[in-house]
């Protein structure tokens, strides 16, 4: 690739960004935008749509970039949990990283590069006729004293970097800490979950969790709540609801409550749907003419509405009491205990003498459970696990073929043959050039944005319980799916089996890896131009979402319908990020002019990530921080696989010496992460007995404890379960909320 | 090899044994071997030495043999432990699965694989002229139908083993679980050791540990002991008591004291030393001019060795006091709780926010501790572990480099070079034909002999802190050196590093070890016979011991100095009993004539090791089981690295299908080992809350608990730091015992 090829893709994608960044900044002050632009801050009612028109509306402002630079972490914290401001430290860490590498490579090894002629003498003159490789370490001659810069550079930025991940293991690590200590009093750290409950005949599982518990842990068990096997439930709710009310929006919001995501917010949801029923019938009808104008029947929707309102729950409560007493118990229960140190006493004990039998789990926070597809059955989950495991590496493994494939049907010829009135259009050279540039492209796009929901999909049965849980586990597989399918696929550009080959000849690889990386570092280079520039401002732009925001609109008449902040998608972005960390780490002493571009695409992230957290994206769930290992295993592995590169490249260059000398680099890397793995993953998996006895010694004395432990005891129940009667008192909000949680 | 050579094999080693059962038979009956072959009995007064001498006690008499066949389950329970239950399961675990592939092998497979006439038409005239090889798969015709047998045979095998595998695992767990039910409440239950303890400055780690467990585990901490640094104090103690007493026996036993090996027995030889000197001044007179006779000194040596006694006894109270006081103190100490399950919890949680302070860990019997080195600090240990495993694998790998040097230099020429005077001596055939065929051998054996002590001390070296867990993983070190320096150096007969090319190409691993393995059957046919048979022979007549005690016998006065009862090594036995079972395993379809000579290793070991355990080891310590995991996972290995074989072989001989229709057996033996390991091996890690939670109710009524309290609190003395007032009260055996115990 010549410098001017990238020079045009880089003027191509700033002139992108900063048109989004205007269009962005215009329409963000429209308030027909705000659900797109604000969810959030409407949510929190902290941004009232008003329609009062002035001009300053349709001029952009940088307003927000200031408010998202102004942000404190603490602010952050506050705001969007621990999590936001993890995921904001893996974007500093890199920034602080691609800085560091960034001036040794610029200004150090660049020059070096420059300096060598083994491909071709650097064009002072025309600058931008040079080939990208010029830049590139293939340029310096074999067996180079410059090539101690380059090996001086990759140990320096190991260190770098390895300095820099104790820190942030160590900062973060406390922050956890400092979370549980000063966080309320919370159910699900009073709360185990207990799995594959062992059963005598003629006794049912609730009998057995209670007799158990008070058996072995008679001072600290406060209660349990059996797991029902609600998802039949759930469907026949939703069918119920769709046939009683057709037509009517009533079945989505019902379904909404089936399916079991956040409940308080869906009940709220439902029964702001209901207020504003009552308060406005005006809207109510319009609505409906809107959409059934067709069939004009006009009646009195709001009393229809009512009446089937209250058959679809009389008919819900009925089959809600047919689960709870027919014995459709799942055999797993949540158990709460009268403080954390007994749940985590609970937790860390093997159970039985049968170690498959009374399987405990840490609980996790009640709207963050996963109900659908709860299997109990020790078996039965390791099976599941089993199976998703192996589909995972074949779709990794595997995933380019089928692409491939439709890529290749997706040609000209082909185009042509299946469509033949498209043969003059196709004819037009600027159109047969998209077609055979782009659509390729377009179609590996659209296969890999279809990855995140398939992971996050095979994650859901692998057995975990709760969103944060399949978050955190399809985050760690999109990432190895990403770093073998684009990395790897690109470097090795042969099929899945020929790459899987040169892993199974331990051997060759860092030879191999010598050869094919630098020959693809201009690719990488307009690759973190073209699809990480983009990917952020589109984030911050938030093209889809706008986009069906404008095609809902004629037909959205309700405003509260729409308002569900989304949440942060972490397994989405995390890799993303992590992969341009793996991109700049290998990448940096073989072509040190990816790291400006980096360096760009990072600080992008870290304002538009931090506008986003403020405006549009509200926490789901609060993991406190366990996406950071995910993030520092990958930084060891992208730090590994640089050295494995540099050993390569060393003895490629004939500098057998410094090859060697790089061996020990991986092995005291690999044994840093040992060490940290000790140090301080156990702190992200469990509390000490140390911070939960302190922590339980502070609640002695706080009087809204009895309080809580009445909200504990059904702060598990099944949302599937939960009892429905808005429709006989719809004058308040707060009302059925309190019944839910008070129910025992 | 020919039939021939092995029957003549065969019979030499059948002779041997024959003589050593022999001359076992005799020699047991004579009182003089008595420490020899039943040192046990003798400790338990079960057998006194008399000297009537009668006829019977020269004729080979078989009653040790029905007394080894009689006896029961329980009653090697009751006298050795459960070890010695688990070791004789492995035997007749083996036992079983090759009575089931010997039944297969010799009537299916055997006449299959002589049918053939790949390599030779069988000669059924002059049967010892054939091959060994024409009873092998290798004389199978390529493709043909009878592979198929043997394809089934595989399957057959694999699924008995399996199946025998979680019996024998649910047997033994079981048995773990009621040894666990059934046992005394002892020290090791109530306690853990506590690591890496944090000391803040002006307070001593005591207070310390006391100010943490007060504060965290009020309910159930009792006491601790903080470990002091007391190897300088041992080197003392046998240094002063060296200076003190030239020329005297005492010396040699007050180091028995400062070796810290099971001190009570310790106590009691040194006891027994003084009753013996006092009442039979005689004997101590005539047996120091025995020794001394040329120097002719005649003391009153009772007096002199009292003063003397008291001297050392002063010096060595000295010597403790300062270590005591004076802040030679480790970061460790061994903390007691009321109850079992409160020291399970202890255990099992995270302690601190730090995890790498307050490691904690499950106490080892008392006198099990391993005393020296004991490092505490969280790095030392870790950074001395890396160190050992890199050692392991080091001389592991690189292990025959000098093997194969010292053999080289051990040849005709070079003895004739370095011993220009054995040159007429080393022209005689035989004598020539001896060194060349038995030399290498015997200098292989010598370096093989020396693997199990130096494993043993790397393992001790490597931080744990019992003698059971250094067996334990000494036992594991020896079983993978044994693997890859007997099975792989044999079958790829080349250096160590080519050894480990074929480890580093994956890919070609099966169709290497088809053409390896079976080319070396008759070698491994043979080995049986000679080292196995002849080790289980001469681990009845004890070689070595008698040898020694032939020795020493002139010099020895007294009796009791001498009655140490041997424990059984079983880092030296189970891995040499495991490494046959994997030489079963991979051949019994290759080469099935293995199988009959295992067979009959394997009924020699189930005898001669039970009559050993009844005449000759006692038991050192109690894992209660804990070396089953290891068999366990031997086996597995066996299993998978035959299915690996039977895949290149199908594919040598043309039957592809077959080959292809092996693959999922090793993957379904992977996973039956990983459910095994979610099934049992939990049980042998920690005992469950139902367990311990039992265990402590039966013990609330028990009377004899505050005694056991008061025993407990100072169970874990240093026994360096035992107080030593033997000379003072000479007339009691009982006393000093029950002061050391009794000390806080």
């Amino acid at each position: 690739m010549l410098v001017s090829a990238l020079l045009t893709s880089v003027g191509i994608n700033s002139g992108l960004c900063v048109l989004f960044f205007g269009l962005y900044s215009i329409l963000r002050k429209q308030p027909l935008n705000y659900e797109v632009y604000a969810p959030r801050l409407l949510s929190e009612g902290k941004s009232n749509p008003t329609s009062h028109f002035n001009l300053e509306r349709l001029i952009p402002s940088p307003g927000w970039v200031k408010n998202a630079w102004n942000l404190s972490e603490d602010d952050l914290l506050a705001s969007s949990g621990l999590d936001a401001v993890v995921f904001m430290r893996i974007i500093t860490f890199s920034l602080k990283v691609f800085l560091f590498a960034g001036i040794i490579g610029i200004f150090v090894l660049l020059p070096l590069n420059c300096s060598g002629d083994k491909l071709d003498n650097i064009d002072f003159d025309n600058l931008s006729n040079n080939s990208l490789d010029v830049f590139s370490i293939s340029n310096v001659n074999d067996g180079s004293k410059g090539l101690w810069v380059h090996f001086s550079a990759v140990y320096a930025v190991t260190i770098f970097v390895c300095c820099l991940l104790y820190y942030e293991y160590s900062y973060i690590s406390l922050k956890r800490l400092a979370y549980f200590h000063s966080s309320k009093p919370q159910p699900h750290q009073f709360t185990i979950l207990v799995r594959s409950i062992p059963v005598s005949s003629g006794s049912s599982v609730s009998d057995s969790v209670d007799s158990f518990f008070k058996e072995f842990y008679p001072s600290t068990y406060l209660s349990h709540v059996v797991v029902h096997r609600t998802s039949q439930l759930r469907t026949l709710i939703v069918l119920e609801s769709e046939k009683q009310c057709q037509g009517y929006n009533v079945g989505s919001v019902v379904e909404l409550v089936g399916r079991g995501h956040g409940t308080k917010s869906d009940a709220k949801k439902l029964y702001r749907r209901i207020r504003h029923l009552r308060s406005d019938p005006r809207d109510v009808k319009s609505h409906r003419s809107c959409c059934f104008g067709l069939c004009g029947r006009k009646v009195d929707l709001v009393d229809q509405y009512g009446k089937r309102l209250e058959n679809l729950e009389e008919n819900v409560r009925l089959e809600q009491s047919g689960v709870s007493f027919t014995g459709k118990e799942v055999r797993a229960a949540f158990v709460s205990f009268k403080s954390r140190y007994g749940a985590a006493v609970a937790f860390h004990l093997p159970q039985s003498i049968n170690p498959t039998h009374w399987i405990t789990e840490q609980a996790p926070e009640p709207h963050d459970v996963y109900w659908p597809l709860f299997s109990s059955s020790f078996m039965q989950r390791w099976i599941s696990k089993l199976v998703v495991i192996v589909a995972c590496i074949l779709l990794t493994i595997l995933f380019l073929i089928p692409v491939l494939l439709v890529q290749g049907l997706a040609n000209l010829n082909q185009l042509e043959l299946w469509f033949p009135f498209l043969k003059s259009i196709l004819t037009i050279t600027v159109v047969s050039q998209v077609v055979t540039g782009y659509l390729p492209n377009l179609i590996l796009l659209l296969f890999l944005k279809s990855v995140p929901p398939i992971m996050e999909f095979l994650s859901s049965i692998q057995g975990y319980i709760s969103h944060s849980d399949i978050d955190k586990s399809a985050c760690t597989k999109v990432l190895w799916f990403t770093i073998w399918n684009i990395f790897f696929a690109t470097i090795f550009s042969g099929s899945a089996l020929s790459q899987l080959n040169i892993f199974l000849e331990p051997k060759n690889i860092t030879s191999k890896l010598a050869v094919a990386v630098p020959a693809q570092a201009s690719f990488f280079i307009a690759y973190v131009v073209t699809s990480g520039w983009t990917s952020t401002s589109s984030e911050l732009f938030r093209v889809i979402p706008l986009f069906l925001s404008l095609i809902r609109r004629p037909f959205a008449g309700d405003p509260d319908d729409e308002l569900e902040v989304p949440a942060m998608e972490y397994h989405k972005d995390i890799p993303r990020i992590l992969f341009f960390g793996l991109l700049g780490i290998t990448y940096f002493f073989l072509a040190p002019l990816i790291l400006p571009f980096l360096l760009v695409y990072f600080c992008l992230g870290y304002i538009i990530f931090r506008n986003q957290f403020i405006n549009v994206y509200g926490p789901r769930y609060e993991t406190a921080g366990k996406f950071w290992p995910t993030a520092h295993n990958s930084m060891i592995f992208s730090l590994v696989l640089m050295h494995a590169i540099a050993v390569g490249i060393f003895t490629l260059k004939k500098l057998s010496l410094a090859s060697s000398l790089v061996v020990p680099l991986p092995i005291l890397t690999l044994l840093f992460n040992e060490y940290c793995r000790k140090r301080f993953l156990p702190i992200f998996i469990a509390y000490s007995a140390e911070s939960l006895v302190k922590r339980d010694r502070q609640d002695e004395s706080d009087p809204a404890m009895p309080e809580f432990y009445d909200k504990l005891v059904a702060a598990y129940q099944d949302p599937a379960l939960m009892p429905i009667h808005y429709s006989s008192d719809t004058n308040s909000i707060t009302t059925p909320l309190i019944n839910n949680n008070a129910r025992v």
